[in-house]
């Protein structure tokens, strides 16, 4: 597997920690920080350490979603000024999307930006969180509200660290190779629907880092085709930001973004033309991979306004992304708030 | 005076409150806010209302540098979220420095960045601040720790503003105006020594805009030349942030950087030969216009270890810019602990 190359970064594939400690050592920082979550301060630091010695402070936050906050961000940039950080740092992620996003938000910021570079250890941060430049953290439960496009210097993919993800944690990245599939690769996607996915191979894991980086390279801002990853996430997005604040045991991102994908699979059926047997199959196929949800029909107005508050969205009217078909995207599509309840009536009775 | 053209973005010096409205009504904004702080609500809200109307929706927020911190960013991020920003909105920082670096900041990081433009109305503002690209706030009472480097779309100079600036506040960015001499322009300097300072002319700010703009403008990052404005700010920073934390009626930024001034002055004269005479001069400049400000001997420990916590220093060495002559800077010149309160030392005995 070839190294790829993103907006002016490598992303590696192969011995990858041994690239990192090579990064590291020609980099000469002044500092080198590693921000890691209990789970893989536990089940992933090891590896790094083996190659990279004793070269480094350790940052830990509680695992979790809910540690991607501001408030956890002031408590990185406090630890950060008290262990003298300067310009010259470097800011080591290793961790699942929450750790890339943070971390990323946190380095892109600190002293007006140092280096950081990413080693994502979720599927889902391979595949998805690493890869285009997007940081972020949440705001008074609203996800992502505040953030910064800016680059990693490099990423580091390491297909070991899937190999102690629990069994949800993969399904949730999957739902992100899923959709790869769906809006640009439909052999993709055939290829996905028959393989064994208890952990996906590298291989597959690397045609998604493909698809996702061909979208956003030629769109580091998102103000056109990266839209097109978008497919899923408007409804998806809501119902995450709802769960999140109502349920105990909260839906993981992909399993909402599978949730959403099926309902914009039917909106693309009834606004776009998607064909029947289309939407039936991608119906089929994700409702077979993820647990059935239950969506309170009374918590639709809810979703409809998490939706307007939506980055995605201009001047209160809500866009999708949609498919024409399986491997086809189709982005500025205007839905109504009827349309966007019925497509969650039609998720909520399969 | 010209428009002048900094990285893509105009700064306008003649009408500029309707060229303000002309830039508002031609953007096409989903939403437009004005952050102010009391002051500026009071003082120059007023004016500009008069020509953009009620098109706005107004952010105010306390007076003062202890407003600058990322606390006060959460609550501005937090009333965006309530008035249901979008990324097709527009953020007018109509204020002094506080009001431009955190705005700068609140923008460029809301929904990873919307629009935003300067209408500084502090002096230290309109020949500072406004121009660069640089955003930043507070945290920990360390100055502008977190911040980014992004361009506003525009910057309004308005002259008629710095009629209610209260004197010390004249005084404050005119610190800045004889430090661009002192490093770029001894003809300048020549005529700042000998102007009427009480309300600086709008033909005295151009020059210092034009100044810091050409300094700003091929170094966008502080990587090289535009370290050339730091002059007066190793010292000086150290010295403003002590006095933020220690002292009741705590010193201006202006204030502190003449201070900088004149210790930094004197290490041009003790390692890259200041001419003794140039030495004299600008101590003598600097005190006729500045109160003398109470240093204790027994702080010059902490204001050391102040100076190796800015972020302009790295691996722990002080890195400061000097002059070889009135009008001409050297940067790089690392000073010593000994150094540096020795200069501390000299501005005392004055
Ligand atoms: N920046 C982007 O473009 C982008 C794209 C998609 C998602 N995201 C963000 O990513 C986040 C979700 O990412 P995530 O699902 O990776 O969340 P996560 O970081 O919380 O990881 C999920 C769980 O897996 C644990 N974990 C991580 N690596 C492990 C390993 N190797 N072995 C065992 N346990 C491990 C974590 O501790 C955590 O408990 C969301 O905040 C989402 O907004 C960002
Ligand atoms: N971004 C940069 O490149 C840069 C450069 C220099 C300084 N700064 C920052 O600028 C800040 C200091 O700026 P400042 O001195 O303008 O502070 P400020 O914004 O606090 O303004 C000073 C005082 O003047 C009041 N005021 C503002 N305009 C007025 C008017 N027209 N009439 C009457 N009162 C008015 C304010 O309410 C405040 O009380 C510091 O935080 C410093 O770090 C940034
Ligand atoms: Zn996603
Ligand atoms: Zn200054």
């Amino acid at each position: 597997m070839d190294t790829i190359q993103s907006n002016n970064y490598p992303i590696y594939f192969n011995d990858s920690i041994t690239q990192l400690a090579n990064f590291v050592k020609q980099g000469n920082y002044t500092k080198v920080f590693i921000l890691t979550d209990e789970n893989t301060g536990e089940h992933c630091l090891p590896l790094v350490q083996e190659q990279l010695g004793d070269t480094f402070d350790l940052i830990e936050v509680n695992a979790g979603e809910e540690s991607k906050t501001i408030d956890f961000c002031i408590g990185i940039w406090k630890m950060l000024i008290d262990f003298e950080a300067d310009r010259g740092s470097l800011l080591i992620n290793l961790g699942g999307g929450v750790i890339t996003d943070m971390g990323g938000f946190v380095a892109s910021t600190y002293k007006r930006g140092i280096d950081f570079v990413q080693v994502p250890t979720t599927l889902l941060a391979q595949v998805d969180a690493s890869v285009g430049g997007k940081t972020g953290v949440d705001v008074d439960g609203i996800k992502n509200i505040i953030g910064t496009f800016t680059q990693p210097k490099a990423v580091f993919m390491v297909a070991d660290f899937l190999q102690t993800l629990p069994a949800r944690q993969i399904l949730s990245g999957l739902a992100e190779m899923l959709k790869h599939g769906l809006i640009c690769d439909a052999a993709y996607w055939d290829e996905l629907k028959t393989s064994d996915l208890t952990v996906p191979t590298a291989a597959l894991v690397y045609r998604s880092v493909q698809i996702k980086n061909e979208v956003v390279i030629d769109d580091p801002h998102e103000k056109g085709i990266r839209k097109a990853l978008n497919f899923g996430h408007t409804v998806g997005h809501a119902v995450e930001t709802y769960s999140l604040l109502n349920d105990e045991d909260h839906l993981s991102h992909g399993e909402a973004i599978a949730i959403g994908m099926i309902c914009e699979a039917w909106l693309s059926n009834k606004k776009i033309g998607l064909p029947d047997a289309e939407l039936a199959e991608i119906t089929s196929v994700l409702s077979n991979l993820y647990p059935k949800h239950h969506i309170a029909a009374d918590c639709h107005t809810e979703l409809y306004s998490l939706m307007q508050k939506d980055k995605k969205n201009q001047g209160g009217k809500i866009n999708c992304t949609l498919l024409t078909h399986i491997g086809q995207y189709s982005v500025d599509n205007i839905c109504t708030e009827d349309e966007l309840c019925d497509s969650l009536k039609y998720y909520a009775a399969l």
